[in-house]
């Protein structure tokens, strides 16, 4: 029943990757995704001119976390994640090339602040970036008469959707990174994996689903209150409907988490607060899909176009990459409406008050 | 189009109301009602017995603030307010004997902890009580030792579900009350009003809707966090379907707040924040009940339960009060759904990203 | 010992006061003030020219709470407090009259925003003023988008320092103030007490101590962490050493506060979250001075300048008050030094570690 | 003029080491120490019997951070590192051999729940442990019904005394730490240090002063109203004297912090919201050793006893550590008092505000 053929193991080493350090997203109308990014959520500005602007978080000393760039659909071009060391790039190229990908090297880097770098399209058919080299800029963790009080702090993970999130996890692990929670049924599926390679519960996940598409980029603040003051912010701009999801307390991660949609649709997470996981044996957490706090600690039902809406990935050229659907059960169908179910405690009848009520 | 007749102006002074001051709970399992008022929600008991349990909050040094009572069906036996003076009793004898209530004097108290006190079934069909004497007890604000991540530090306010609004705020306004603030449309139909007597937004408020039912009663805490630590409590403890609604920010008291539905559906707002209304010119806030960031002020649809379910209100005798259904139209019904429709701002089409999505 | 003759209590009744409402600060370079009250604390400028600005909090819908006016030397010339009606300046008129005091009227207001307005040396010899017409402006409590991290939402009090509570005590009572907190040792002198018309802790204090001088005027945040950010931003602009005292927790009042000394040295106190007071029947709180928990619940020292330093006050024509020295012992000598003694738990001996170590 | 000779960097690698892991702490009464940790600050207990009490914070998953062991004198008897792999063991033995240290190996653990560990009295004359092997216990991140207002979620750091901070970072930067930040003059002295393997701002520090000494241990909290809980507790308690200083902002770090004492005078700081340093050209941050905010970005100044006392090391027969003098001038020395100076801002003279009335 997967969709894709298993990811073989090259026989040479990946690149030793740090973290997921930017994403480079077009977007279709630079102004507002300025007024979104920078007017309303504070990021600050690196440079730009009048078709990029790059965009990093306060506690960030390389040159950026986000790049917008203007153009006729809106995408996700690059996930872009640093490597230990100017020689991970050889690495990355050949690790790549063993895998049949397309690989491009640029020794000046694909966008501006970033040297010598390696891009290609991965076996899932995700835009992978690599890179060492980078223009380092303030870090502006002691800036406090500018950082307001919804204060974005650092870029904290991606997530990805695919079909097939064991085979991609198999692709994501061999790649060097560690599983630190996920999402199963007692039938043996797999809903979501969350993986790492800094020391947080993740730099990137795999959501079930229709893809390969970028389901959201996630910036972490200090405090839960910084969290609820974006809110309050994108009440008084009046930019409430651009609140998609919570906020609210994860299950997985147990991080505190709101969802916004930018300009364009493409999701953005604000995240704070999940655990270390630095540790070889860090214990993985598997939840329940059925478990009503798995996604929301709180109950509350995660409203649908959180599971459907995704963002288009590019290839290379720039062209978008083809959609394989998710042919496993889907973890909407499987929790709310007819078919599905959800429980708050594991052996109660499912009448519950909630799920009655709400879903 | 109005439910009932305006209620008359009493030619005699009414009491000086100081705060509202506790509500009594009929509850059909006390242990249960024990363990979400005591275990999980941390009120301070004063007392109790095998029937009733005398709970208070941890800045307060009246005897209580909620009494819970064992009793047959779930419903609320009294909605008592705290005023100036023990002569304010006389005052209030004959203001509610001019309207030609049921009105009825208990020297000792009807619940222990409370003095001299006037009961009255008031012109809305609300069991009312006035009250000066009350054992003061100790006032725990510095005990932080014993006050946990979520404590509870005053009564805030009930909420009152009438089908008349219009009329039924005639009467709390007669009765010294203040507005605040309120829902209306632009036909002239108001949904919903705040009052005050004490410096905040509110004591109580009429909600409009099939009643008289009793809405909420809600308690204070300091802080935001505080708040958002009682979801996640109620989640670890595996009662997240308590959790009605929020946590959110309102638009009407700018108040941060949490709905929560105790074992007998009780509603219960958590509440935090409100602003200053001591000065008698204090401006009322008028919302437009199209306005989708009047409720939430981040635009999160309101639950359907939120809007129908509420609690049954005694007579003196303890008998249920009769329903009666509200015929100017409905909050609800002209927000969300094929008859409805909220904006986030004005001058937009009502197919924005959220309206079209989640509502 | 007292310092003062007993102010007799007049025959007239006395103005029906709503609380405090702004302070007239004298100061001496107008934009370094301007750059430390808007630029640094983020109050709201109602109106201001070359002479004066006008300054507000985010909650507030009177024209301002703070009135920075351009002079020689820095001095306080007004503490204004609202009252209820029209009528109580006839009150107010009569009621100094009788006491024998210098009063003045001015329909039109003495400074902008505000309309028929009483000024009185008070027998303290404090400048008091009351009014209650004033320009309503916008409460911009729901502009979160010009809200900064640390914003100021509300005048809470001022603070008075005389040298003679007791008398000074017995005056504000009269004048309708309600004593909510006071500090005195086991030879019945009082060091200070706390005076409230509002719900909150106080509208006004008296500290023990060389005077009539002005002690410190407050503004409320709504959390902790506000304050916390108000400190950092501090930091970030190199204005640290304008922190004197705090962040810390009081004993007294119970809220979470911080000193400053703006530019010309007068003190402002940032102030959150004490208690509600409305009740006729609040209970009084009586400190141990030797309790060195009273000022700061954490038993940290207050540092010395807190106790001396105070802003002169002027009389209605503008010239300095003369300075009453305190006869009984100063609250600064009697817990510190060699001649003072203070203690974390009653019955220990003296020797503790803080003490011992810090003092 | 450097204390002690350089430690040489040994031919064999150094053991992988993730990151601080438990400290053991010999106290001198066994309940005295659990009414602090356990009572008021709220650690996990792991395990205990009449001897020794094994404690971790919420999210840890290994068997304990901190081990309180009954002893006649107040010691550190071990600064325990986990390391990556059991084989890492091996080259720890290896290491210390060569560098001519006492090295003890454990295959049973030197304490409950840690398996094969590796004991040396290093270099520096510090009682390290290495291990790898631990008995996994419940992560109680979603506990949250379990965790108080001030729950501590983490082992953050230790931080040493030793003479000579610049010789004592050669031995630690071999070991395979990274520097993150430092505290200099323009001399060329180094009067502290700071020195990570996990991601945070460190493990270990060094601080310039008589040693080798323990000058604390510390846990992290998730937000900074934790931190001000645990003062608000401690005052509750009337255990204030044991607030040593602060609450906080430093400047080294960026963290939000509370230093308190144990019944022993162990010294434990309670620490908040440092900065990412997982890379490997993480810039270094040098602070000038008169900047008044370097310590503590609002200004406050030190208190004497956080630089002069600090707690006994014993090598690995038990045996109390000989202290050695530090030579270079003491920080507290250059920084207040007769002949130091500390400035708010570098250009200003000294005799501002605060230095001039606090110091």
């Amino acid at each position: 029943m997967n969709e894709i053929k298993p990811i073989k193991t090259p026989s040479v080493p990946a690149p030793d990757i740090l973290r997921c350090a930017y994403m480079e997203l077009v977007v279709t109308d630079l102004q507002k995704s300025r007024e979104f990014y920078v007017d309303a959520l504070g990021l600050v500005v690196t440079e730009e001119d009048e078709n990029t602007i790059y965009l990093r978080s306060f506690e960030e000393f390389i040159h950026h976390n986000l790049v917008l760039r203007q153009g006729d659909q809106a995408a996700v071009a690059a996930f872009s994640f640093r490597v230990r060391s100017p020689e991970d790039l050889d690495k990355a190229v050949a690790y790549y090339q063993e895998l049949g990908c397309d690989v491009r090297r640029n020794k000046d880097g694909f966008v501006n602040g970033i040297g010598d770098s390696v891009r290609v399209l991965d076996p899932l058919g995700f835009p992978y970036e690599f890179f060492y080299e980078t223009t380092h800029v303030r870090r502006m963790c002691w800036d406090y008469d500018k950082q307001g009080a919804g204060a974005l702090v650092r870029l904290d993970h991606f997530n990805q959707v695919f079909p097939d999130v064991v085979n991609g996890a198999k692709y994501l692990e061999d790649l060097g990174f560690k599983r630190t929670e996920d999402i199963q049924d007692d039938q043996g599926v797999t809903y979501a994996a969350w993986f790492v390679r800094k020391h947080t519960v993740h730099d990137t996940a795999l959501t079930g689903g229709d893809g390969p598409r970028m389901h959201h980029v996630a910036f972490s603040t200090h405090e839960k209150h910084n969290i609820l003051y974006i809110c309050d912010k994108l009440g008084a701009l009046r930019m409430s409907d651009q609140i998609e999801r919570g906020p609210g307390r994860h299950g997985v991660s147990n991080a505190f988490y709101l969802y916004l949609r930018d300009p364009d649709g493409h999701r953005v997470e604000i995240y704070t607060q999940d655990y270390y996981t630095g540790d070889p044996d860090n214990p993985v957490v598997t939840w329940d899909v059925h478990d009503n706090q798995r996604r929301d600690w709180w109950g509350h039902a995660v409203v649908p176009s959180w599971y459907t809406d995704a963002s288009t990935v590019l290839d290379l050229d720039g062209n978008p990459v083809p959609i394989i659907e998710r042919q496993e059960p889907k973890e909407m169908e499987v929790t709310i409406g007819a078919d599905g179910f959800s429980y708050t405690r594991k052996d109660d009848k499912p009448e519950g008050f909630k799920v009655g009520e709400q879903l």
